[in-house]
């Protein structure tokens, strides 16, 4: 019973399977809490990288994008969005490149230096948008809300400058990802949009208007009961989710969109463990930690229901080399249930790493085997 | 002076420099240990996965190599490659591309169960040649050697085929990458070999001749004084090396042959960090265990001289998400060395993960940056 269903026999190697009921029921689930709370919605395209799912999102009535290298902003545009930012801090050594992309669209950059902001002030020729980054304490990027002297440079040289417009404060709050589950996601999230909160006052008192403040992460939007004071929201995993997201609180494995199948190609009964063609430039390396004997899982067995997945429990990806993948299987009687050239199916660990090392996907729907949709290529 | 040279200023977003001169060396090195113990010499090229690099090989005069995918054996043969091993136990549901491919190259498979044996001589339309795998310590694939009784299946059902040809022995010593360093390579290197030599024996006993053995991985292979008792040699991250083989002890740093170029886009004084543009998604997440503040360092800071590299020592990456990488920089003063707009050079940990994630490299050579590389594109 525990084999892949008679619908995925035309797969024959390594394969990402993307549900598009899931996907757009995610979307649609976070539109409408985004909407309920007034706010514009930004979704990060790094999950996906696709030009075909960016256009389910626009056939939502969204038109802004976030994105997170200008290559990848470059690929999107080419598919006609318009309003995009470049969600990490802007990288000096592509000037050239980011002025020609603000030429045709409206280009969001964001910084978190005086210093870069003086070299974009410099380069008086192209109108750049331009968010300031906080660091609410993701410890990653953006100033720290008690710097406010480099938070004022940055803001008065932004507002001084001939082409930037001053679009806000935005911040990111990664380190979600690292709370304890359960947590207080509400009490959490309001933390950090004080702190940015906080920081658009002192600015209004130097007299620098605040139009808007941007955040970010799936972890808080799907778990906080509020997302008040803030005007525009930015998640991305969201779309796909993962086993990540699961053990975060933030969705449950039904609504994880996309998962592996590996063909069965060796077995070790002695060991419980059966070897897939399946590795780490399928899956990409992030773990879970597992109490098995590696102490690792890279990914989650389940079989297809209709509305999501079951886990079999007890069998995991304990290991990953570059094409292998071992599969742990603690379940007694488990074994025979899968044979050499069987299919097994893994929910992944990080969506977003997994989608980017594959490359596209298959679309599985309805029981039935789709379309193969491309990512943006590799280079 | 920490600062990258100048002769870099081309490089503007995360990019994987290749130096011809010093994979060529590490491909001379290889060749002339295993011309020396007479072997042949068959090359795994899922490490560089690119036509290109592929030719440098093939100007050597070698004439045979392995890969880690049909897919790949496909990319290959379509360059001119006649003579390739699939080298991961053969994938069932591939039948039909595997007939087609052997019906145009010589195509050798491996494969570790009688139940696959019996599949593979039920396709009785296509000559194969066939790897018998045997699982020397590494526990990941193979046939254990005392468990006579599959082995002796395997051959007979080979070696009673119409279309097959008993190739062989086959192993792996992917358990030399687990070793403690420094360990007795030599000694390690006989022991495997002498369980390949036992059960050869075992099945010459049994009236089945054992034509070939096969044995592969890098660090033995750079590493063992003796490369006796086997007839094929086929090692492949010894192209470029990595971080992890210097762990091991395979290599110097001056013998890696890539290393990624990423521009610094922000930087934290009070942490030490500088991040860069360069995340997980061009590195892959392989680590190495270090003594830091997250405990892992993912890329250790260099700068190129004349030969190959000198370490920027107490400066390493220590975090990558999908697209930042976190440069932590321990020694005093060096933080002041590298500003917004520079560009940090980092070792990889592990070159076959970092080249699949980049998919194509620029060449660098004598002080020059060079042509573009591609790889084999994802799907």
């Amino acid at each position: 019973m525990a084999k892949a269903p008679s619908n995925l026999k035309d797969i024959t190697s390594p394969t990402l399977l993307l549900r598009p009921d899931i996907a757009k029921a995610n979307l649609r689930r976070m539109l409408a809490k985004t909407k309920a709370h007034n706010l514009e919605f930004r979704p990060h395209f790094k999950t996906h990288q696709s030009h075909e799912i960016g256009r389910w999102v626009r056939k939502a009535k969204i038109d802004r994008i976030a994105c997170s290298s200008l290559r990848m902003a470059e690929y999107f545009a080419e598919d006609g969005w318009t309003d995009i930012t470049l969600a990490i801090p802007l990288n000096l050594r592509e000037a050239d490149r980011l002025k020609a992309l603000a030429q045709k669209i409206r280009l969001n950059l964001i910084l978190d230096h005086p210093s870069v902001a003086a070299r974009l002030a410099g380069m008086n020729d192209t109108w750049f948008q331009v968010w300031l980054e906080i660091d609410t304490g993701d410890r990653r990027t953006g100033i720290p809300p008690e710097d406010t002297e480099s938070i004022l440079a940055c803001a008065q040289t932004i507002h001084a400058a001939d082409k930037l417009h001053f679009s806000g404060l935005i911040g990111h709050g990664g380190h979600s990802y690292e709370q304890a589950n359960p947590y207080n996601a509400t009490a959490f999230y309001k933390d950090q949009v004080k702190q940015l909160q906080q920081v658009a006052e002192m600015l209004k008192d130097a007299g620098i208007q605040v139009p808007g403040i941007s955040f970010g992460d799936t972890p808080l939007f799907s778990m906080s009961d509020t997302l008040e004071g803030i005007t525009e929201a930015r998640p991305g995993n969201f779309l796909f989710y993962d086993l990540m997201q699961v053990g975060i609180g933030s969705c449950k494995i039904d609504d994880i969109a996309v998962a592996m199948a590996c063909p069965v190609i060796s077995k070790s009964p002695s060991r419980s463990e059966i070897i897939v063609h399946g590795g780490g430039v399928h899956f990409s390396k992030d773990f879970l930690s597992h109490p098995g004997s590696s102490g690792r899982s890279y990914g989650q067995a389940v079989q297809p229901t209709e509305k999501g997945w079951e886990a079999v429990e007890g069998v995991y990806l304990s290991g990953l080399s570059q094409e292998h993948g071992v599969v742990q299987v603690d379940a007694p009687g488990k074994m025979e249930e899968w044979d050499h050239g069987d299919l097994m199916i893994f929910l992944p660990v990080h969506s977003c790493h997994t989608a980017d090392a594959m490359g596209g996907y298959r679309v599985y729907e309805k029981g039935k085997l789709g379309d193969y949709i491309r990512m943006m290529p590799k280079q």
